[in-house]
Parts: structure tokens; sequence; C-alpha cells
């Protein structure tokens, strides 16, 4: 983790090319820090000024003479890399570089390639260039060419922010003023040629200040970097919102323009993020209703499983309504984020159909537009569910009910009662009510939204924080046992078929008995050892697609068959080419069993560019190509993520009775999944491409029937 | 379509039940038509008093002794019959019944029965019961008893709103009063024993003071008259918005335990909105959002498709940001809702780079906080892109800019100009801004949102809703040539393969070769005749699940082996059983070309409980069971349909170059499901299911190799 305290959390602050106007560039910063109270000294330098809005003025970064932790950078490109070589001179630790015209401009590369490596010389942490800079909050520190700070500050809070937009930043802190969410820190990465996005969400992974983290990003530029910070939340326990944009392709190439992201693979990212329990928002409301949700929801008590339950199933939900058609809206809503509706107890129901025969006390209970005329009723009921140990979450739509003073004072008792009562399930509230009633239940533990089915959705994520809270401290579900690597040979592109066949069986895969032959009566020795009906294929390290060559003949039923197709695979291995038009040594046969199943699944390992080693698997056969629905994880994967990615893929469904076969254990078939992921792994840097298609789908579970390794 | 005027514009109103409380059910309405203002007169109807609320009252409907076009009835549920009977004999036209206790208490059904019926034979329409009534708000008609009027109306507008359920309505009331929204009716159905929100929509359809529909439903009773409806609000080029609730199985649940609603299947429903261009909202926010945007928005302009592109293609989107950040979000939004993005013209993107050079000038082009700065390039931007006739739409973020002082006089001066070229594209835009400012741009044509993602999806809808309006007035797709009726054996339960083939070819489906044999030696000669390799299948009328008794021998190849199966076959059909567990006559067997191909789809129709008669159509085989992803469509199919069908289900991707081989023509493929759902049709109410699995995609095309009719 790097420290980001100089940056952060600066005893003393120099604004270099600081402006004697407080609306310029480097103006502006020197005026917050003045007028918000920063504490620490703040030294402008400006060679043509004696003082600064009103701050002695000092010619250069070394006349100050004394230690400065953080240096504001408001001087032109060209000049940036010898300030830096002078902070660096002067013992500054940390830097923020506001100035623009480097990678994001055309020819801009090298300069910011030199303002990265004098900082990086003079070990200088490097904030920008092309940023917005960073605040923090508490601290009072603005380190900032922004002016919106003077317009007014959110409160204090515990959720960090950080932003590679610096205009997303800018945006992101007006409407989180506007709502009264409380900040930590205020961070906006730029260019990123030093700190990225990931290091700031490591680093707000161990501040103690900091409970929620909420991430714009275009594109990491290090997925590891990405992965480390992400695994150091999920440790912590703290949530995780990220912004990623540039899911699509026009949204990609716009991304490529704005800061010369690498926007990467959509799917990729997504499964770097479901393995860390990442809350993805795809719409700036999203993004803040979720640091709205995880910052002020009771996270605990909506996880609680109420006894009986397994302690890792989701508390059901009790939803209360006073419209039975808002009620359905919900329930379609929890039904499709996996939140269950078990009916309310029967002692409370009774009683609710009591007071209101026409009430449905089925769960969504509805009590109708009757809340006006009988308002004990609705609260009871709510009171009711929320303490008979039965729901994680109560989740409540009054419509305009609460405006109603006949209902707001009892609604207020209730809420009191149940804010008070530790055992109470959480209640949110959704409906039209003015600012002030709003900001009363929300200061009773309430959260409040307008529309109904956000309700439902916070208690989702509520629950899922939960769970990663519940989980914080425990070991990386992927560590497994430590992978021994393996060794490939130096100079080859690709392993031969029986190559990995055996580096597969030897990880632990199950493959398909078979043997290699080089000459035809070996070939019919191993069929007839492990059986017919066989296939023969063609077993080269430079023929990759043995089927467009001609090097594969399926389903030989007798000694005979298999001879006449050895002649056949050793006729088409002396007319193939290798990739540079060269003569293919013949280096044998594979005789592999025909394997017998139901369905074909494949799974592979691929490089990708940002996050490193990734698995995918999916249906396989035509329907891959039609469907396109591949499940991804980081490799190697853990067992749990490697169960869902056969969920995801629906590969699960030919694994769990289909058409009458045998269900297999799925958490063996995911060990399989697993295996190949660390197969790959254990390769390590040589690894290209791992691919088994197909895996056959059988009553012995998994059995790889071809395998690709390419190397690199 | 039902003549609804005595209801929503009635020229003289009764309250039966009438009360001389204002606050209760019988006493609302007649204080809301006293105090807002209903022009007509108002019989209170109480035989317990002489006056309510200051008007004269009547002991009996009898004793008004004027013509009453309608009456609303707050009287309890038993006497409720015999106050429509009264209500009949005394010529009331419309009744609306606030009362509950029918239906949707259990043992209600009788006495709703009752009270339909008598409505029914004296011919008074009716609304409800168990309703929340219904207003005219350019008449100033309050047939309700909810208060909310009293607090306020929203402003008389072109959206009429119709709502089975009564909170829905009237929480949908106050949300419209709050936004602004203009409402011409506002309309609750309740328990539908009479009108249904269909009939509701209909009217709308053709009342001139409406321009767009809101409608929220948990089911249709009636799913023709659901689709008469919708057809005539798409004749009349009139978007319908409609919150369909119960989507899922949950929601479902709830939903028939509210109105007692038939929620059907929502794969259907969904095809029945596609199908007449229905804009669907999951959430009471996209339900208000679709409102505002199609009643308020510019529709024609955006979809002005530019010279020199087709006239159905979508008019590109010019997006403008000042958040380089926030524009690919909306890129992403914009990829996602299918509109294009080019480049800005040579011209405009050279004057923007010259005054901003970090500008982007691609789509989304960043002018970059600079906006604050240099707010006239800004709004060069927008004029230019807005007037160069390229773009159909301008998507703007500003964030805050808005709010700047020297920013919004620039943004003023620009939107005015625009406002007043009929020829400039339109303009929506998103950030924060005050109310004021807000309201100043809505009445210059703008759309404004707070997310910046829902100017994109407004683009989307008006751009539907602009191609709905341009084909008003057009014949339905499905028209076609006139379907001629089709007889089948009046006791059968099914038809054989061999008769159901006969019926799919006669309607232009393409079928594989094939003969009925009732001997060997016939099976031999018909195998030769069409060419091996064959299939021999048992062909009966009794037996559906042929493979199931052993009934189907595949992949013949030549005459011994067509007499085998002939025997063995045979022998199943003596062996086998019909659904009485009697014997079943052998009527031969049907000898069948094997199809090649290199794929397979199914496509069938089914009898749907509320809309008739439901094509589907997927990719056939292993993966249909898998993945589950067919699409639907209502049978007869137009050629339209037919090909999103084939799109979504991922059935054309069969067709257009899989692995290879030939791309079909999707029209003529199109066509196929057309003929198939044509044919189902024709034979009409005897339908009880066709399907052809599978249907053999191959270098001709689509060929039939098995064809299942059911009847009933």
């Amino acid at each position: 983790m790097l420290d980001l305290q100089p940056l952060l959390c600066p005893r003393s602050i120099a604004v270099v090319g600081a402006s004697t106007q407080p609306d310029k560039v480097g103006g502006v910063p020197v005026r917050l820090l003045a007028e918000l109270g920063y504490a620490g000294p703040v030294y402008p330098v400006n060679p043509g000024a004696a003082t600064v809005q009103g701050l002695r003025a000092y010619a250069s970064v070394a006349d100050i003479g004394a230690p400065v932790d953080l240096a504001i950078v408001a001087v032109p490109a060209p000049a940036a890399p010898d300030v830096m070589a002078q902070l660096g001179q002067a013992g500054t630790r940390a830097a923020v570089v506001f100035t623009s015209g480097f990678a994001e401009v055309s020819g801009g590369d090298a300069l910011q390639h030199a303002l990265a490596s004098q900082a990086r010389a003079h070990g200088v942490q490097l904030l920008g260039p092309n940023c917005l800079g960073a605040m923090n909050l508490r601290e009072r520190m603005f380190a900032t060419f922004s002016p919106i700070p003077l317009s007014g500050l959110p409160p204090v809070g515990d959720v960090g922010l950080v932003s590679q937009s610096g205009a997303f930043g800018a945006y992101a802190f007006a409407l989180a003023r506007e709502a009264g969410l409380g900040l930590s820190h205020w961070v906006t990465t730029g260019n990123e040629a030093g700190l990225q996005v990931a290091d700031v969400i490591e680093w707000l992974a161990d501040d103690p200040q900091t409970r929620v983290i909420l991430a714009y990003m275009e594109g990491a530029r290090d997925g590891l970097r990405l992965r480390r910070a992400l695994a150091a939340a999920r440790r912590a326990g703290k949530p995780v919102v990220i912004a990623k944009v540039g899911t699509t392709a026009a949204g990609a190439s716009a991304a490529q323009s704005h800061t010369a992201s690498l926007a990467g693979e959509d799917a990729v990212y997504q499964a770097v993020f479901d393995e860390y329990g990442v809350h993805r928002a795809h719409t700036l409301e999203a993004f803040f209703r979720l640091g709205y949700t995880l910052a002020r929801g009771r996270r605990t008590a909506v996880w609680q499983a109420p006894s009986g339950m397994p302690a890792d199933a989701v508390a059901p939900l009790a939803i209360v309504t006073v419209s039975g058609g808002v009620g359905i809206m919900m329930a379609d809503s929890a039904e499709s984020q996996g939140l269950p509706l078990p009916p309310m107890p029967d002692a409370a129901a009774q009683a609710l159909r009591t007071a209101i025969p026409f009430a449905s006390t089925a769960n969504p209970i509805d009590v109708t537009g009757q809340v006006v005329a009988q308002p004990q009723v609705f609260v009871d009921a709510l009171g009711s569910v929320a303490r008979c140990g039965q729901y994680g979450a109560v989740a409540a739509f009054v419509a305009g009910a609460a405006n109603a003073p006949r209902v707001w004072g009892p609604l207020q008792d209730a809420v009191t009662a149940l804010h008070a009562d530790p055992q109470a399930a959480p209640l949110l509230i959704s409906g039209v009510m003015d600012d002030q009633k709003r900001a009363w239940l929300e200061a009773r533990g309430c959260l409040v939204f307008r529309e109904p089915a956000y309700t439902v959705e916070a208690v989702a994520a509520l629950a899922k924080a939960a769970a990663l809270e519940a989980a914080a401290g425990a070991p990386d579900d992927a560590d497994g046992s430590p992978l021994a690597p393996v060794q490939v040979p130096a100079e080859a592109s690709a392993l031969s078929e029986a190559e990995a066949m055996a580096l597969l069986a030897d990880a632990g895969v199950p493959v398909v008995r078979h043997g290699v032959a080089g000459d035809a009566d070996a070939a019919v020795r191993i069929a007839e050892s492990i059986g017919f009906p066989v296939a023969v294929k063609l077993c080269s390290r430079h023929i990759l697609h043995k089927s467009d060559v001609g090097g594969v003949v399926l389903n030989l039923q007798d000694a005979a068959a298999v001879r006449a197709a050895f002649a056949r695979v050793q006729q088409a291995a002396a007319e193939a080419r290798d990739a540079q038009g060269g003569p293919v040594p013949f280096e044998g046969v594979i005789v592999a069993r025909m394997a017998r199943g139901w369905g074909e699944i494949m799974v592979g390992v691929r490089r990708d560019p940002v996050f490193g080693l990734v698995a995918l698997a999916g249906i396989g056969g035509t329907a891959v190509e039609i469907f396109r629905q591949m499940a991804f994880g980081l490799a190697p994967l853990s067992r749990p993520r490697a169960r869902t990615m056969l969920e995801q893929s629906r590969a699960a469904a030919l694994c769990t009775g289909h058409r009458g076969h045998p269900a297999l254990d799925l958490d063996a078939v995911a060990d399989v999944l697993v295996h190949v992921s660390r197969a790959a792994a254990a390769i390590g840097d040589r690894l290209d491409t791992l691919e088994i298609n197909p895996f056959i789908v059988g009553p012995d579970g998994l059995v790889a029937a071809d395998a690709v390794i390419t190397l690199r």
C-alpha cells in the first residue's frame, strides 16, 4: 500500500505557480486553503511577486527553507518536469499537478514521461497531471483549482470519493453536498502518471475515517493493482461502489480519447467486480444512491439471518404498503434481487385483518388506503413485522400519507420505538414527503426514497455489504494450496495435445483415456487397451487446428478402422505446413477413447491485457457461438467463483439433471474448473491461452476430450 | 370503442349514498364537485336528509326527475345491485361504484356478478366496483372519494392516466401535480366488473384532449380488448406508457391477491407491448419520466432523418458535455439504446478546437470545464451541432454550470435562438440547476433531467414515439391476405404427423419430402423415390410422443433398413396405448427424407389464456432447454415481428453465415414463421398447440422435419 498521508493529510503545502489572482488556476488553492481554514503553513511560490493573496511568496521551491509535505503545481506543462526535480531536491513528499497538455493531447506523451520520471527519481508521489486535485474534508485541506468548495461544503463524513475524471469529481462533490452525503476524502487522478484510482482505493480501505468508497474510473492501467486494492477493501469489510464507464464500444472509444484509457472488456471488469463484491453503478443516480444507502443504512441488522436460517442465507424482506399495486412492483423487484418474501406471522396477520378486513396479510402486506383513517393499524403492522425476528429488513411504501398529520404522529412514535430497539429489523420508507420529515426519519436510521423499488434495491445492497463485512479479515477464497510452477519447453509456441493433456491430468483435471502412437500397430494396441470406439488425432506442437488439415478421425469401431485412420492422419501430417510454411515433423497420433455424455462445455484461460489470466466457461458446441453466454473469472479460480460461472453461463443446467440425466455434484464440477485455472496459472508468464473444448458432460462428471495450450 | 362520454364528460351527476359529512366516502365527491367548480347539476341521493352539504337531497334515484349522465355509487355492497337496477330504470347512462367487498374478498364473487348483471341488463356503463373513481380535469369533474384534489390540482394537459389500482392512481395524481405534468383524464378501474383499463385506453386514443396515455395494470382480463385498444392508440399515433406489474412469480402472486388479476406470462405481455410500440415502465420513476418525456418532448424533429439516411433509420444523436467522464457514460447509454453517434462536422470541430485546444471533437463532444471560462464556445458548439442537419437530437450535460451567471446568459441566448429555429434539432439538458432555470428551459422546448443517461433514454423514447406517429393511420402489419379457415376433423384431439405436414405445406411452409406407407413395400418405394437416407416414423393421431414408444427410426441408408424399421415401428404401434389406455389403430408410417442442415430451430403456436394464439420461436435442440431464450409474437405474425423474433431468440445467427455456412434471406425465413402462424390462426378456435421441432436450417432455408398439432 502506498502511503498517501503526505498527499491527503499534509502538514504543510507549497503552491508552485501561485497566482495573485484568486480565480486563476494557481490562485484558487491559495484562496481555498486560507478561506476554508487549512491549519498548516501554505507557501506560495511565485518569482514575480513578494506576496500572494496576503501570504509571503517565495521565488523558488528551494527558497522556502522549511519541510513541505505537499506541493500543488500549476505551472505551464513544459516547466513541470523541472519543477518536479526541484521539489524532489527540496525533499517535498507529494505533488498534485493540475497542468494539462500531457498524454491527453497528441504529442504530449514525452512530456508526461519526463514528469513521471522526475517524480520517481526523486521519490515524489505524483497525483496527475491534468487532474483537479484532492481534498481532505476533515482537515480542511483543499488542493484543487475547482472553486466549488467556495459555494459550500458537504458534511464531514465517512465516504471516500476518487475519480479519474476531474469534471465528474466536481459534479459528484456538488451532488454530495446537495444530498448531505458526508465525505472524508475527495481525490481526482487525471492522467495517472503516478497515482491511480486503485492506489487511492487501497489507501482508503486502510483509512479509519473512511467506511464507504466511491470510485469513478474509465479503465485500469494496472489490473493487478486494482485487484490488490479491491482485495484490501474486502478484507477491511468496506463496500466499494464503482462507476466504470466505457462499457460499450461507443463508450470505450470515447474513453480512449478522454484520458487515453484502455477501457478493456467489460465482461472481465464485471468478473473482477463480482469477485471482490464491488457494487457497480451504471448511472450517476445509482452511484449516489448506492453511496447514500451504504453510508447511512444499517447493514448488520439487515443481514442478521433469523434463527433457523443458515448464516449465509439472505434475510427475508417484509414489504408493507398502502397501495397493493405498488406492493406488486416492489415484489417484482424483490424477486429479481433474490430477496425472499415469506408471509407475516399469524398473530400479526390476525390483528391486521381484524382491524382492516380487506387488508392483505400475505407479503407484500397491504394495509390499503385505510392508512389515513386507521394510521395506528399501519404503524402496528410495521412494528410487528420489524420485531417478529423473521425479517432482515422492512420496506414500507407510504405514498403521500407521511404528509398527513394524523399519520405522521403515529409514524414518528413507531420509528422512535423501532430506532431504540436493537433487535428490530431496519426500516426503509418510500413515498413523497417534505424534506424536513425525510431528514427526521433519516436521523432515526430510516433510509428514505421516492421510488419504491429503490427501497428493495437498497436492502439487497445492504445485505451484500453486510456479507462482505461479516467476511472481513477472512483469507481470500482463491488462495487454495500454493501453486507449484510448471515448466514448459523453452522454445515452443504451443504444446502438443498429448503434452497439454498430461499437464492437465497432473493438475487434477479428468482427461479422456488416451495414448500416443508412432505407428499403426501401436495405435491399434492403444485402442484395444482403452476400448472402442476411439478417435485418432494428429499430435503436434505445430498444428493446433488439426481438424482443418484432416488430422482428426472420430468414432472408430475396430482395429481396421484405426489402421486406416492412422494412415490418413499420417498423410495429412505430411501435407500440412506449419505457421512459417515449413513441413511439420510427424510426432505421432493420439488415440483417445470417444467420451460419452449428454452435453459439452468449454473452459478456457486467456490473458487479459489489463487483469492477466482470466478463466472463461460456457456451453460448448453451436450454442456457444449463437448465445455467446460465457462467464468470466480471475485465474486461479476459487470454488465459489467457479460455481457462479457455471450458473451464469447456464452450464450448470447441463449438470443438474438435464433431460433426465443424472445430476452431478456441482462442487466437483466447479473443482474441475478450479484445477484448469490453476494449471494455467502454474504455467505463469509463458501461458498465452489454454482451451479445453469440449469437456464432455457425462455420468463421470467432466472429461476433457481435447486441449490446446499456446505459449508466448 | 365504448363511448365513455357519459362517464368522463357527464352533463349531470347523481351521488347515491351521498353523505352530509364531507370527509366520508359518500361525502367527498359532493364536496369536490361543489368546491372545485363542476358546471353541471349534482343530485345527492340520501333518503335520510333533506339537504346534503347545501344541495337539495333526493330520497331515491327515481325522485330526481331529471336526466342523469353519471351516478356515483357509495352504498353498502349488498345494496349495490338494487341501486344499479334503479339507476338503469331511471335512464342513468354510467355509474362509478366506489364500494368494496366484491370479488376482491373471498365470497364476494356472487355479489359482483349480480352488480355487473344489473348494469348490463339496464345498459349502464359500470366503472368499478372497489375503485377510486374518475376525473376530467378540463371539465372539473371529480367522481372520486379521494380527497387529494382538495390539496391542489395538476395543470390541465394532454396526458390521460388510467390505473387498475386506486392507491397507485392517487399517488400518480400527486406525483403529476408535483411535477407539473398536465393531465386530461384520470380513471381508476378497480375490480373491472364493467370497464377495463383497455376500454379506457381505447377511448383516450380517440379523445382529442389526450395526446399521451399512461396506464397501470396488473393483468388484462380480456387480451383481445387490450390489443384492440393498443392498436387504436397506434393508429392514432399516440404513445402509450404501461406499468404492467406482476412480472415475476412473487409479483404475480401478489397481484392475484390484490385485484384477483390473472398476471399471465410476462414474456407474452412484452411481445404484445412490442407489437404495438408500447413504452414499458418497471418503476414509478420511469413511468413518470416517460410521461414527462413524451408529453413535453419534441417528437417529430427527433425523428427527422437527416438527408441521405433511409426514412426508418434512427436519427443520430450528438452528445455535448462539460465532463468527458459523463460523456462516456452517455455514450454507453446511447449504444445500448441503439442511437448512433457520428462525429461533428469538420468546420464546427475546427472552430471548437481553435477555441479550446484540448476539447474533444469526437462525439461525445467534450468542451471540458472550460465552459465556465469560455461559455460562448460551449453554446456555439451546441448551436452548430443542433443546426448542422446531421443530428436528430442534442443531449447536453452541463453539470452545475447553468447556475453560473456567466454561463446562464449565453445558454439562454442559444436556447432562445434554437427554439425559434424549426430546423434545429431538439435539445435535452442534464445537470443540476434551480427550479426556475429548469422551468425556463422547459418552456422553450428543452427537456431537463438531473441524470445524464436519462437524456439519452428520452431521445430513444421520442424517436420511438415519432416513428409510431409517422406510421399513424397505416394498416396493421399483421393484416396480410385474409385467412381462409381450415377444417380439422371434428372428433380428433390431434392431427397425425402426415395431416399436420399436409396442412402446413398447404399454408406455404416448406416441409421435408415424405410419404405415408401402410406396408413395408410401400415404405421402400417411397424411400427410393425421395432418396436415402430416410426416417421411418409412426403416423398416428393418438401417439404424439412417438419417440417415447419406439416409433421413430432415423438415418436409414437402404431398402433393407427401411423394411426392418417398418417392422419395428409396426410392432411399437401394436404395443402402444392411447391416452385412455386403449389400443392404437395402426394408420401407417411416415417415410421422410433426412433433412440436412447446420442447425435446428423450433417454432410453435400456443393458446395464451389472456391473448389467444401466440407464436414462439427459438434455437432448437439442447440449447432451447438450457438457455430458454424463446421469442414471442401474436399470431398471425407480421413479417417485421417474425424478423424481430428471429433476432431476439438468436435464431437469426444460425441463418446469417453461421460457421461459414451460406447466409439465408432473413425475410424469407421470417415468412416461413408467418406462414406457420397463419396456418395456426386458420385452424382458429379448435387449435390448442402447433409445434414444429425441428425446423432444419440448411442451404434451402427452413424445412419442417416434424410437426405436432393438437386440437381442443
